[in-house]
């Protein structure tokens, strides 16, 4: 007999057993419904693309996590590590199929080859969504909303988005006359949380200054937190930017909208916030779960200029955000808010005799048929081992056909037992 | 300005389109629907694992169709061809967690180097259902009447089962003396439909002689076609395999459990199938559907002794099946019987005036808050340019607020026009 192999799965990479499995699928499902109910659309791209179109732009960290190899045909592939870039190539390639404004959302797994380590992994699922082909202040308000509706619809009640944009930014370091440090500036501010004002004041003091670090600093900080100070915030980098310009009247805009609409309590403008990521170009933002903040962002995203630029000439501007599904789960989890379960069978019907087997599976196909998750104990085992199987599956309900075609109702957590029922007030007693 | 890279999936890889996209989420969600009403449980596994695990037991074939690669910390990687390898690999890493009998779904994309041609690719969704850790014909049968269940919920009604036993095949050639020319019976029995009884008995009278040859003839073809059959032609290959013995006791309990639960009109006792794969020992089975045949099966399985021995002692055996999506919905299209739309929009928000652009968001909101899946076109764009947008959708539905709060709706196909709705007046008439 030929020797064993150590059944394993790569570093990084993980199983999902059922309990884990339903809890991400009932998550996908609740966010598929919102993303429909707010007219998105879903697509799908492959998971293996020619590496010349998902590297082109990205930078030398982001190639050196990538899984990418030579195929059988000598083809230089890899697997995406995100799902903007396979959309921008999409966009590019189907622009004559799709009509615009174009709202899609995508759920699928990318795959980066990064150090694991507590919550990160090397293949997970990320969830897109973004409205390409309009520049209003409508859509990103649109996005911000759905953010909202999104953890709102998951239970998550206590969030808040902080947003910003790229362009009141660029105008006040410009005004500065620090518009070549803007790396160093966007980097050194990003460390606020972790370092504090003191260390950052005299980090950006280091190339702009004591005066202008003091004046980025209270750029960065506004006019004090939450959202009750949102306008007031708005007024203090306007003015710090060289006064009203297209930037701040989108932000302006969009906060009208979010009053309008009753949901403005859950956003803070906050300039600090810059999001790295090159290719946004205006309002930019992070969401915070109120009561895990340590977490990080579980949903971010922000408007960019051209989407498609590396594939097409047209320029599409878009806006988008994604969730990260696997950092929403964890932190679900450490709130103790996971909705999960064993199964979704609601009734058992258990095997005490072999020769009745037809009848178990008759009585089992009418409950379905009546709407009720039922499934037959296969084998005549002892009737403790079909209790602890049951118990493992979190079944509720013990059912058995009767002689006439009645069926008997057992409540397997109070021991309750009905006699004599039909199969439709079975059901109903299942489902009640 | 850098030259542009030209937009392009690699040979075999697709693109799904919202409307593909939606036919193929609609399709899923009833199947997943389907297996959780006869509970099955999901579950996940990666897409890449060690290439060790995947391949030990393939043969050649599959190795060739295999992307197969060394990941940046040099370990040799596959991406999987199936999902029922690493099913195995999973049921032996969790033995101890799991419970038995444990029946999964696992829906997910796999991956496979084949020569692209029509309806082949090299990345396709698998959808597969087993349950392992039970010998009993109940599991066989369960497994089958979910075949069926599954094709009749989304839409399929005229399917016939094929199904035979390995073990009965094998008996009946072991009273031939034949018992190590099992290939190649097998091999030539399987063109039968392709080029005829005469030439099959022409290939197979040159190793097994005349008289055999018929003999062989005689056992595929059973005592007739259709369902009608199943008991004759059980009686006939029993006899020609030697009399009773558990296979044939088996396919008698599996055909009893049919004929209580009222399906026993799908399926067919057809000697002839026999499912090439070296791993099933037990029932095994195709299915086609009656209005066309010629695109081959669409749901194949069988019983398998021994899932997860390469990885494990402990002997687990299991019956499963895998329905082929992308074939099934190449047959759907065929047969007219798509099932999809262009979005899940239902009612349209137009822009006649940005300044009213916080009234459109708060009449959407309203909508979605009401259940209508509802978005705001957010550009003042001229109106023919924004109904052709809902064209593009198929969004059957205008609503605009009117100054008072109510509504105004407008069924955009008859140019119906209703004033003065409340929301969920509103509501109502979109439902309905």
């Amino acid at each position: 007999m030929a020797e064993l192999i150590q059944p394993r799965v790569l570093k990084g990479f993980r199983d999902f057993l059922p309990e884990s499995e339903i809890e991400r699928a009932l998550l996908i499902e609740t966010l598929t419904r919102v993303f429909r109910t707010s007219g998105f659309v879903p697509i799908d791209t492959p998971a293996l693309e020619y590496s010349e179109i998902l590297l082109r732009k990205s930078d030398g960290e982001t190639e050196k996590q990538v899984f990418r190899f030579e195929d059988n045909g000598g083809r230089d592939v890899s697997l995406r590590f995100d799902l903007t870039v396979p959309f921008a190539r999409f966009v590019a390639e189907h622009r004559e199929e799709l009509y615009f404004p174009f709202k899609r959302y995508h759920i699928a797994k990318v795959w980066r080859g990064e150090k694991p380590q507590a919550g990160r992994y090397r293949e997970f699922v990320q969830c897109d969504f973004d409205i390409v082909g309009s520049d209003s202040p409508a859509v990103d308000f649109e996005i911000l909303a759905l953010m909202k509706a999104s953890l709102s619809a998951i239970g998550v009640k206590g969030v808040t988005i902080r947003l910003s944009h790229r362009g009141t930014f660029n105008r006040f370091i410009a005004k500065l006359e620090l518009a070549d440090k803007s790396e160093d500036i966007l980097r050194t501010v990003d460390k606020l949380a972790k370092v504090g004002e003191a260390e950052v004041l005299s980090q950006l003091a280091e190339f702009a200054g004591n005066d202008r670090a003091k004046q980025i600093l209270t750029y960065v900080k506004g006019a004090g937190d939450g959202p009750e100070n949102f306008g007031k915030t708005l007024n203090l980098i306007e003015e710090m930017a060289g006064g009203p310009a297209d930037d701040t009247k989108r932000l302006r805009d969009i906060h009208a909208f979010m009053t309008e609409t009753g949901i403005a309590d859950s956003f803070v403008l906050d300039p600090s916030i810059t999001r790295g990521l090159d290719y946004y170009t205006g309002v930019v933002y992070e969401t915070f779960l109120d009561e895990l903040p340590s977490i990080g962002s579980v949903c971010s995203g922000g408007r960019y200029d051209n989407l498609a630029g590396l594939y097409m000439k047209d320029r599409v501007p878009g806006v988008g955000a994604s969730i990260g599904l696997d950092r929403l789960l964890a932190g679900l989890a450490e709130l103790g808010k996971k909705n999960t379960k064993a199964s979704f069978t609601d009734a058992a019907v258990f095997c005490q005799n072999e020769a009745d087997m037809g009848a178990y599976q008759r009585c089992a196909a009418s409950l379905r048929a009546a709407g009720i998750a039922c499934e037959v104990f296969p084998d005549a085992k002892k009737m403790n081992q079909q209790y602890a199987w049951a118990e493992k599956k979190s079944i509720a309900w013990g059912v058995a056909p009767e002689a006439d075609g009645k069926l008997t109702v057992k409540n397997l957590a109070t021991r309750e037992t009905i006699q004599g029922l039909t199969v439709e007030e079975a059901a109903k007693k299942i489902r009640g």
